[in-house]
């Protein structure tokens, strides 16, 4: 095995130069998905890709154009149908760049300071998944067969909600089909621990209406005659938690596994208030407050307020009293959760504690469960191991708070089993200005990835 | 006095045409006060009004410089210094006309339709203050010595804070000093009607912001750690009332003096909640629920949130917690409350009230006092007798739940005892698409000034 490391890390080593340059072009493609004035590069990164995977890596390699953008998918099946099947998920869209003032560098000219480097993508996701690429076109190259059969997935709407994706699923499911599903887009336990990411929340989002009045009103001749919305939404806002911080729609938490303290064990979760306090300007917590930081953000459910809105929100003052007031939410969920159950339970409780002759409007997106990987399945025991060995310290099984929506979708379509791995850590500023990649973890990831195919 | 009356009506029958093209073309200058981009047609209409009066009422008029746009003043102090002296307000700004697509036709060319003129100002202010000036022209034509001294104040701020007047007042007091001031900028108290305005509320501004941490955080990733200053927003929003709609900051209600009976038959309102309910769509009622729509709306205060706003607001779902929340506040005020003192008392309930560790600024804007006319003075008789006549029907005494911040300042400087008066009403869509003027109402209007210069 070691030697086995030793080959790769000399593969690395020859190619060092050559892979940062193609690293860095692939990072040069403005490829925001959620913008359409950047379609034309979307889709000139697309077809990079495309080409990268079909000249270094020998897999038969596809563009499968969707509703949306293309993805590109990759099978390499020598192994046969008695080997096992590895689907390796990720993505080549990235995250708008505003506000644009903040970057250092040019986000989509990759700039190396201090060892790392600087672009919107370095690491979420094209550095992650560009690592993973490498270790099929390593293998190839060093003249050794795979054991299994090999897959990617490489969607061009993660940022934007993988509805192209989505809505292909039903058609691509035979082309899907395999044993492991590999999501190569997430984070590290700290800097030093490497770590196996066993689950994401699931999420769903709403969005609610509230209507006082036909028209905008003047403040001072309707002023305490008519209900002003944007009274009765915080007031209805403020009714969605008791003081302890616990969600009070009835029945949210009916289907909510408690965790028992041997589950808790399981996990590691790194947390110190001050540090955090620190890193984010935080001083107040959320959540429930009698939870630890891991059940907070990993195994309960929460409901956020990502946008609330009503009335004059430029310069000065406008004394109005707004016809309407709107609020965006998005919940967390947790296993054995139900989006639409829970949306359902959303619904009903906003209709019923608005104010009385306000009229609400409800609507609710299309929500994605949570989803929970194996432990002991062979992809598990494999990515750990060789993370363990790659950077010399036992591997971590974690959880995420956040969701890959389209993840749960995947499984179902493929009753692959799934892990997701990864080498970012929160200072890499992914979503963020001034995004960076460590070249170091870069290629730990790679060689991570490299010897999990060699393992599995 | 009958045949006071027939005289004006013969005055302006003779010139009713030539009138009608003055009044248009004063409604043709754009003249938006709070927009810099209508500069030029602002000066443009200050000169053409200043022109106006000139040539034809015989006034003094000065175009007076100040920080933001000129005032038109004018005075005719011919009766001497033991007559008595009327100052008339109003201006020639007008409010914005978005949302322009509304409009059946443009805001800026007045079009006549079904007896109505369409335009932006039709009544507020370019109607109104029209009619006055023409008052003071009839009598001049007429051949007619006026019993009082007469001046004009008309300013091209009111929309849009009436900054430069205020920053003029202390320099002009001389020039504004009189007995009485009437403003000619209010409204009826229904279409056969007319009132006689004997005060405003005052009004105060405050801004709050939110701050929960130093950037936007990921809600999945920080959901259940970190408290999202929405919702702290919507929960501190939520204490300002209790269920009784009865503002909970302390000493809130110290200041104001309860009304007796007595008071509130002093004062005609009209409020019938089917009809309110059935032109504006409103269903909730707001106020204190202990109070008659006459005290809510006009003699007790109010906190109105005029905009709120948090996180995401475009379209879709974005699944941020966001660094701030923020809130425009406006309160309306009765007499006896100290702005100054209940924008501190605002301020501590916020600052006492919100979720500990997330961080609170208040901007507190100038506030202005409530103001009251006296029912018995000169000015309210011979206006309350002039308007009975022109309308033959009893002139009925209001009060308006509005504010016109600069009055106080100007009462403040001058000494004088004021009156409002206006043959506005609420189908006239003032600040709204679509204002328009009666040209009856106009005419009554042009009547009940020309009457009151001569009861006076």
């Amino acid at each position: 095995m070691a030697s086995s490391l030793a080959q790769l890390k000399k593969w690395m080593e020859t190619h060092r130069a050559a892979i940062r340059e193609d690293y860095f072009h692939f990072l040069r493609f403005p490829s925001i998905s959620t913008d359409p004035s950047y379609k034309k590069e979307m889709l000139n990164c697309a077809d990079w890709l495309r080409g990268y995977l079909a000249h270094h890596t020998g897999m038969k390699v596809e563009k499968i154009e969707t509703e949306g953008y293309p993805l590109i998918y990759a099978e390499d099946l020598r192994a046969g149908p008695r080997a096992p099947t590895l689907l390796i998920y990720g993505h080549y869209d990235v995250q708008p760049v505003d506000p644009l003032e903040l970057w250092v560098s040019d986000p989509f000219i990759p700039t190396e300071r201090n060892g790392l480097v600087y672009a919107r993508g370095a690491v979420d996701d094209k550095g992650q998944i560009f690592y993973a690429v490498l270790a099929a076109r390593c293998w190839k190259e060093l003249g050794r067969e795979l054991p299994i059969n090999l897959k990617f997935c490489i969607e061009g709407e993660e940022e934007s909600s993988s509805m192209g994706l989505a809505k292909s699923l039903p058609k691509l499911k035979d082309k899907f089909r395999s044993d492991y599903l590999l999501i190569v887009d997430h984070g590290q336990l700290d800097k030093d621990t490497p770590a196996l990411s066993l689950g994401c929340r699931g999420m769903l989002a709403l969005e609610a209406t509230l209507t006082g009045s036909n028209s905008d009103l003047h403040s001072g001749l309707h002023g305490g005659l008519a209900y002003n919305p944007n009274r009765a939404l915080a007031e209805l806002l403020a009714k969605l938690w008791n003081p302890e911080g616990r969600v009070q729609v009835k029945g949210f938490y009916d289907d909510v596994v408690e965790s028992t303290p041997e589950d808790l064990e399981k996990f590691a979760f790194r947390f110190d208030p001050k540090e955090y306090g620190k890193e984010f300007g935080i001083e107040a917590l959320g959540g429930e407050k009698d939870r630890t930081p891991l059940e907070k953000n990993c195994m309960r459910p929460t409901i956020e307020i990502n946008g609330m809105f009503g009335g004059y929100t430029g310069a000065g003052v406008k004394t109005v009293i707004p016809a309407q007031a709107k609020v965006k939410l998005t919940c967390r969920l947790v296993p054995n959760q139900d989006p639409h159950k829970v949306g359902r339970q959303i619904v009903d409780f906003l209709k019923k504690h608005v104010t009385p002759g306000i009229k609400i409007e409800v609507e609710v997106y299309e929500g994605e469960p949570a989803f929970r990987g194996n432990p002991d399945s062979q992809l598990a025991k494999a990515v750990s191991l060789a993370a363990t060995e790659v950077c010399g310290k036992q591997c971590e099984n974690i959880l995420s708070g956040g969701s890959i929506p389209i993840i749960a979708k995947i499984i179902e379509a493929t009753g692959a089993e799934v892990v997701g791995m990864g080498y970012g850590l929160p200072e890499d500023n992914i979503h963020a200005p001034n995004e960076s990649f460590d070249m170091g973890r870069f290629e730990k990831g790679f060689l991570t990835v490299a010897r999990t195919l060699e393992l599995l």
